[in-house]
């Protein structure tokens, strides 16, 4: 290997250049001015498509053919069917049998369902993934089995990358609960309802060819028509597009763990006694069981003092439907649907409102959503001193999750981080985080059940957490208590092959993933 | 006058240059087939726009001189506010005490309120107008006293325009009932509320500055966001953006002349009698008093056999509202809100969908909706006896009518024409139409209060129609009979001076207004 490396604002080594093409190393938080143009797809013609708007072909492999699917073609598919779904490994599965190789995968996400397609990545039908990594394909990754290098974008990169033209897509295959045979397609409707369709929405927009693929095909119109079939090229029936029960993620019950219910509580404590939650505030609490118990406990704050929220953020879930209807919170801003409450309210309330990651969370436009947010609660598998921290690998050095929108929250008013002081005997604060995800100087509050630490740059936050009957620890002091418990972490060991780059939100490289040394 | 002149597939003589840019002839219906690829707008970065999302700047002249206003630029402006829209007005008063000229004006579409700009494009503040024209700027063009040559589109070939780059768009000025100061805006909420923006869609998209400008600024989100404050520069509050009691247009009144109501039954009777109303049809009315007549016939069928109909098309007035509510349409799908009760209904019905000239009518999309509706009623100025027609000009020559959504609808499925015989002793049919919009053979049926023409190229309806009591003529029999009370009409006579362009769907160039030579 004898790729040039520099080092990134961030101290960060990384390449110049990816699977062949030149990158960005990051620049530091709204240092790199993007030149040049979005990018502009060919344009198509009323003339080449059905005057009934019947788009229907019989199969995915009839219109992935149709689609002119070839060796080295970059193909895109969606989470919304999460656990639940069948359209990436149907699409690979056409693919494999039509002897195409060396295709770039390019999920807005990946979970354990899709570890079938790593057959695929060994015969090389799929030569590497340019996306959210959760679970077998990450590890496999880690493990430098992939042939090319992956490469990981929050969903609001995912929408730059695509706008900028930094990933061509040449097929996106748009699983749908519901779809009209001219392409208006919804996920609200139909069997495999799973909600906003968001993540598709770059997608039909910039690339070259869309296939829609649905089990529930209904008269024209489908409405809402969340994808416009007026960017669709074929629709395709299958039997089933998703697992309905596989569809709500595991992620979706408050959490029953005493210190993590603790976590939330001082969190909730934190926010109303610094004076964020006040009438008319926003919030983003995300969907993990912590997470969602802070968002409960918001909901308790502002029934106890009868005031509420302009909006919340979601990832929607019952809990947050449950604000909604209650009127504690004026609108769902919604870019992912989690349970059926969820689909149910996106469905049917006005209130609860689609969003798609270019409103919400890219970089590359005229302002977005996640800056206007008061308070947003995320995770992270590790932060250090300075307040940086991962979300993507584990201690371990494996790489286990996706960035999802948590680099698109970091430009939130103020960004929380609940966690545990140590999971698994393995402290989350570190002297150095294993994969650098997010610049520390975005990052407010660390939360953990012995103590809170407050980012030296929010002295506003530092002066009103005060008077607060709340333990202010610093990050050393919260790092120390985990070390005398667990003992000092050993560091991982990598190789000098690099198997992922991180893509900050601007589609620089903030970091890299290497090879992980088996034991 | 040394520009080089060709007949078209039309045998019309067009230019192949039009404002020292070169343009393509018509060459037929769907022969045309675009090159390249869409406008690319160049990256915005979140970096250069306000971290709180405040884009409000104190005046709109403010907000024209941060958006770089200069000499030579192409403004848009909409006409979602009509006969009351303010916002055209204001703009040019700016650019006038700016000192700016030689602007191109590109609105959605101008109307008699717009005749307070004469005065600029007298003085050269505005060069030409690119864009529908109703009533006294028409009047003005084919008079020659435009300093460059006008331009007329279809809604969807304005779309087209903007997406193809034929048109770049340097400011996009969008007038809205509300907004937040972010730059969601939408036209259903607010004083002045219009119902859908549609017709600013594709400016929000693709214009280099957007400047949104509102009298009513509420708290982020603006919901519905119709128009996304991403891809806005500016937004300003104004005293007053429109006019409400002139918003509603003028032809919102069914016709309550004997002659129009004859024709509307007859039209009802005709699709009635040919099989076109059957369950799940849908039809396009329009907003004329004849169309409007026509709706409320075809409300009475359905009511009579008990069916319904899968989607009517919007302008939306009470009428359409009324079916609506009643059941007896399970969606509108809306381009246009023609009165309150049409505002009402797209603002709280999930049924009455706003749409966009991309959804409905950009030729140049993988396909559109408007050959999906099974019955489209237009009007025309004239007819010839190919069944061509003219919606732009009077006979005396005068261009005096913008193109709207007429071209675009006649992809539906069957259109027709319910026309008088003649309008002040002028007859609508003609040996040649003065100009030429849409080609005959998109043009099904001929619907006078004398008789019925059918296309001979719709061999199905006419032995559908045999056995019906309704008059069958040909288009000539229809002729001579106007021509025996009217006698032969004189032919205007025009200088060889073109005055305005006339754009296809597809941007090729099917005719050409002259200056009319005034008595």
């Amino acid at each position: 290997m004898n790729e040039k490396l520099v080092k990134n604002a961030a101290g960060r080594t990384v390449p110049v250049e990816i699977n062949g093409k030149p990158v960005v190393p990051y620049m530091g938080v709204g240092k790199f001015h993007p030149q040049g143009c979005c990018h502009a797809p060919r344009i198509p013609s009323n003339m080449d498509y059905p005057q009934d708007g019947n788009k229907l072909v019989p199969s995915l492999k009839e219109a992935l053919i149709r689609a002119g699917l070839r060796d080295g073609m970059t193909i895109s598919t969606h989470h919304h069917f999460r656990e639940g779904d069948l359209v990436a490994n149907m699409v690979f599965d056409c693919a494999s049998e039509l002897g195409v190789k060396n295709l770039c995968w390019f999920p807005s996400a990946s979970f354990s369902c899709h570890a079938y397609l790593l057959k695929y990545l060994d015969d090389g039908t799929i030569s590497h993934i340019e996306g959210s990594m959760n679970g077998p394909l990450g590890r496999y990754c880690s493990e430098g089995r992939m042939r090319k290098t992956a490469v990981l974008r929050s969903h609001g990169g995912r929408y730059q990358a695509i706008q900028d033209g930094d990933v061509k897509i040449d097929i996106a295959v748009i699983g749908a609960g519901c779809a009209d045979a001219f392409g208006n397609a919804n996920g609200v409707n139909g069997a495999s309802a799973s909600g906003s369709l968001g993540f598709a929405v770059a997608d039909a927009q910039y690339a070259d060819r869309v296939i829609v693929v649905t089990d529930s095909v209904i008269p024209f119109p489908c409405i809402p028509w969340q994808i416009q079939g007026n960017y669709v090229d074929y629709t395709v029936k299958v039997d089933r597009v998703g697992i309905p029960e596989k569809i709500v993620s595991g992620t979706t019950e408050v959490t029953r763990s005493p210190d993590r219910l603790l976590i939330a509580e001082m969190t909730a404590a934190f926010c109303e006694g610094t004076g964020l939650i006040r009438d008319g505030f926003s919030f983003q609490a995300g969907a993990g069981g912590t997470a969602l118990s802070v968002g409960n406990f918001f909901g308790d704050i502002m029934r106890k003092k009868g005031i509420k929220a302009r909006f919340a953020r979601g990832g929607s879930n019952k809990y947050l439907v449950q604000l909604l209807e209650e009127g504690l919170v004026d609108y769902i801003l919604d870019g992912q649907t989690f349970d059926l409450d969820g689909v149910r309210s996106i469905r049917d309330n006005p209130r609860h409102v689609m969003t798609s990651p270019f409103t919400s969370y890219n970089y590359h436009s005229k302002g977005n959503f996640a800056s206007l947010v008061d308070i947003i609660i995320l995770g992270a598998t590790e932060i250090d001193l300075n307040f940086n921290a991962n979300v993507v690998s584990h201690s371990d050095g494996y790489l286990l999750h996706g960035i999802g929108g948590w680099q698109n929250c970091l430009f939130g008013k103020t960004v929380i981080l609940p966690v545990p002081l140590f999971r698994d005997r393995i402290p989350v604060i570190r002297d150095e985080v294993t994969t650098l995800c997010g610049p520390g100087e975005l990052i407010d509050v660390v939360i953990t059940e012995r103590g809170i630490a407050i980012n030296p740059l929010r002295t506003d936050l530092i002066e009103k957490a005060q008077g607060l009957e709340l333990p202010l620890k610093s990050l050393n002091e919260l790092k120390e208590e985990a070390e005398i418990i667990c003992g000092k972490p050993q560091k991982p060991v990598f190789t000098d092959k690099i198997v992922a780059a991180i893509k900050w939100v601007d589609g620089t490289v903030i970091d890299v993933v290497r090879q992980v040394v088996s034991e």
